[in-house]
């Protein structure tokens, strides 16, 4: 059961009202990478969970990252603030709240238009979030690997976003939310990683023939050998014949 | 911020395991009118409410919501334990297998394949959740009527849901469940007659020409006349020329 | 079954040639609040409704509705129609259309290279319309609900429509549509308030213990009472324990 | 301007209630190839075309589409009629709910909880109609090929609804329906071949060198000549290198 | 089984970087139109096929559409890539690259901040592509008709994009990769016209009655007769109650 | 560039038609965890990558993908080979062609009456493929994490569709699909740890105070400690007045 206190997880302040920010902001609120995302990511794992101690990290991780979500809907909309009562009380001419539309550039006339200025469940080109950015299947090996990498993503969405603005509120309440996104990935990976044997992930093994097979499809000028395909641990397969299994 | 308690909200007991009753039970996990649907719902206005009593009343059934969603999706998992298991232990021959995801019904053919028997944000027929499911545009005398009728309609698949299982523990919390809604629904109420003038919503006033016709568009055996056209609000219009204003 | 007349419902006049308008408009043409769901919604209803009066109604207004579309998206190709025919006919440079398309704002350049300036069914940021926006569930006492906020809904974005054009014609055919669902939400309420009684909606009454209660699920600085939660109809549950049902 | 007459375009008789069967007919009403998609498609074309003939032969054909939808969801509305009754009356027990829901194959079970019978904008598996079914682009020489293929493909699937019912008033009202699309294909045909030169479509020419090579990409046991990839017309390319334009 | 060759089908030049331009040659990647629809269309249909010489041409130009994907890709790339290190290095001011982001018009925000400068699978406006614009239904002579009409779309969207650029490499390989859709379209109509008959497609014959009437549905100033409607073929039906079949 | 040889990756042998069984398979043809969604992952990485190593790698492997996208097409094509003549032929009564689309379970009607017989790209409960599923961001340590994890779901959804089957020869061939899965999971492992340092992924450091502590959100009957929240590595927080930062 949850309970919610009025305080936001990390104070807010935002220099002054822009749409345009608001607008890249909800890349984090309704975007694959974004807190909706990761809450009901970790949320759905937790309810089918098991484990004791998964169930319950899960369950810490995924209460926090609706509480970065807040964070991050809160930013959107005081970000819209002005922009949100020009359109409601149109106190400017409607040339003027035109040009602001379009001045504002990427997609804040949708978010002016249609959701009034509020944060609205979509990614900063408008498309609309959906459960095909979750990705759970209920195999903690596979899952715990999934959330790591869910938590990679974040972070370095938020990094892009800390580069385009330079208002300091918003620069700091980000990098709160990105840090987080860090502790998240060590946890997860400590989690995993007390899991023995996760690889490879499920109950059944390979076909010994197959499991350590590199197959080089392409081929040309550009073919490289490295870690993730050398002769100590993979049969290095380029013949096109032999190709076929 | 959040905060989350170990106990659900409603305590939930259920007969036995039951995978395709599992499924009829996304509808409220996942579905359109669901709990996920909810919580995103009001939360969203709250983020963007300028008035601290909407604000408040946002966020206390935007956190009860979070909870019904835990609560369903409780139920799923519960539904689907022996199921989940016999998939991953492969304790059954693969005949057995087949023949039980197929006789399940419904979809959970998806749910055990895809998502190992956890609830996942689909529907009951494994559509994905998508954000078009939530109106919100952020003016207060709008979103309240949406939020009015989409409890009305939560109501209403909580109410079919209960008729078609005998489970007792199943079918209490699903009355927990369907009655929380009518009590928001009579919060919501109270909310927008507390606004005046709530109609028309927002700031514009109609083109008095035309409020209070009502056009006849559909003609032949099956007119009717009624209190959404009577001559007493509306001027009844069935001339096809004066149709076109 | 339908018949079409070539006349509008309203007639159109549009100063100049503005694709960036057009795209703002088609918010109501292919977007969540616009005339296409207007008209799926009402007609989807009206072919499962057994009460004939409700169900002339709803083939009445459905039938307005897709008029309605026809008149927005008359609209849109107006306003597109130099656009279109700079990109055929390519009387322009390179550089000139590319500055034209990018000038434009918003999403207009999907609009134009991809529909080659046709009305889209998608809203003014290219998201796809979805039947998800379609809320209908078959029980009138909540459908009708459903339809009262549609109609408040789409009376608001056309409000902020005609605050961001200053052309004449497009703001007075803006201002009709806007009217009719002024006219729209008022049938739909007296359609409502005839069947009786219609709270609860459905059959199923809710369990007395949890009708009437209010969790305060969120507390802190900004708690508030109102009539959505006063003593006189709700007992107000702050106490974390008791709110475990 | 649309107005409505209360009759069908073709008189509908049904058997008996069969919840599966309709769920087959959603296939036609909110699936790619039914007639919401037909109707949208000519209707989004008529609104953005300049030609006098085109545009009238759209609107014509757009409106029979909107008559189609009504016939094929007065079809799924009257097959699930019993049914729907069944759910909102209670008149069952659960068992026997249940029972039917599961027994009725399909996603029937979506349909009767979450549309409560009504015809939904879904195709027959549960997914919701998008608009990225609608291939409209503004240029007649493409969308009227575009047209013919979507004739086309309506035909095959009433085809194939028509070979699994054996009701006599389905199948009559499904032969009329297949019918109106053999009969829509012809005349946009006559209107392709109307426009000279109709190929290749649009203003550019293609690059003479490209125009007529037909690359043997796919290679191996199964490569085939006929007419198109034959001498007569196209430079036959199979070697790999030259395959690099 | 597909290998890949490290050369391009193209090569390909560009002038220089250009976020917005790569933005709109999104359309031809991730865009219903685009070149993975295109190898998906094919695919699927080869797959299936029984006919050892479609099933073959099928296979080659879904190939050589799997080439092309990689060639607009490469372009889309190649037009990212000094954004791309701007926005990873951090070598501006956060105010400039604000601006650049901005200004770069179009959707570029998205595929900077979501997909750092990486081809997405995207139209230009940012909606993600589904496979609802893959139309195949398992019929050959719909099928057919189907991809002669996908592969006119894809020739006209080439041609709006070649009409905006001035970068002249860019422009010789959208001209490229425009002429091959001319050359695929041929093979198609070759392919069709081989199968006899071909209309109607599929098994079943029309209902004679109604086969060859056209209804006038929409009516008024505008009404035109033409090889679509005309009286060598056509019934033409104008009567609104003989149009009730 | 890519070319097809006529054989397959892996030579299937199937026993006997089995629509239903061919509907599970689509899971791995159009599901989320599915080849297209593999080769659409990587080939998307492979055309933004600088890096000459993981640019091949990211070639070789996704061109293997879409060759296991033939090997699992292939499988439905032939599972559903005979159910595809019946619906056609209509050599059957309408009652068994109903009953046999009725009784073969799952969504496998749509894949017959809509795609006749042939892999549609949805999972295996209808759900249309779309490119949400695909989550490049453009950042290697992040992308190849998020590979690592797709090929761990995807190794977890063949164990599972093995462990449903007695087929041998379908039984073989996904054994051969899943080992692959494992295969590449070890290159993108080897890839990852070649790159250093790769945690935190991308270029920003945390903000200390913020990086190592685990917030306690979720507390009660159940709280545990393990690796993932130790007090080695982590502060560990459950001070609700202290988890605001
Ligand atoms: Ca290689
Ligand atoms: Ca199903
Ligand atoms: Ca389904
Ligand atoms: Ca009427
Ligand atoms: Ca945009
Ligand atoms: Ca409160
Ligand atoms: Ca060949
Ligand atoms: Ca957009
Ligand atoms: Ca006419
Ligand atoms: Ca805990
Ligand atoms: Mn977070
Ligand atoms: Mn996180
Ligand atoms: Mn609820
Ligand atoms: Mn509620
Ligand atoms: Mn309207
Ligand atoms: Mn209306
Ligand atoms: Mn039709
Ligand atoms: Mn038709
Ligand atoms: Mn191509
Ligand atoms: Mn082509
Ligand atoms: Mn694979
Ligand atoms: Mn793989």
């Amino acid at each position: 059961m949850f309970a919610h206190n009025k305080r936001l997880q990390y104070t807010v302040r935002v220099r002054e009202c822009n749409p345009a920010l608001a607008n890249l902001m909800l890349e984090q609120f309704g975007g694959p990478q974004g807190e909706l995302a990761a809450a009901c990511r970790y949320f759905t794992q937790a309810l089918a969970e098991d484990d004791p101690g998964r169930k319950d990290m899960l369950l810490d991780i995924a209460t926090e990252e609706l509480s970065h979500l807040e964070v991050i809907g809160t930013i959107v909309a005081m970000l819209n603030k002005g922009a949100k009562g020009q359109l409601a009380e149109a106190t400017d001419s409607e040339a003027e709240l035109f040009r602001s539309l379009q001045g504002a550039g990427n997609d804040s006339h949708v978010t002016q238009v249609l959701y009034g200025g509020g944060p609205a469940l979509t990614n900063s080109g408008g498309q609309l979030w959906n459960a095909g950015y979750i990705d759970s299947i209920g195999e903690p090996t596979a899952d715990l690997r999934s959330n790591i990498a869910a938590e990679a993503r974040a972070k370095i969405v938020y990094e892009r976003l800390i580069a385009v603005t330079d208002d300091p509120g918003v620069k700091e309440a980000l990098g709160f939310l990105m840090t987080r996104e860090i502790a998240h990935q060590r946890s997860f990976e400590k989690a995993l990683y007390s899991i023995s044997p996760n690889f490879p992930p499920g109950k059944l093994p390979g076909k010994p023939e197959f499991a350590s097979v590199y197959y080089n499809m392409s081929q040309g000028e550009g073919d490289m050998r490295g870690p993730w395909n050398d002769n100590k641990i993979f049969l290095y397969e380029s013949d096109r014949e032999r190709q076929c299994a």
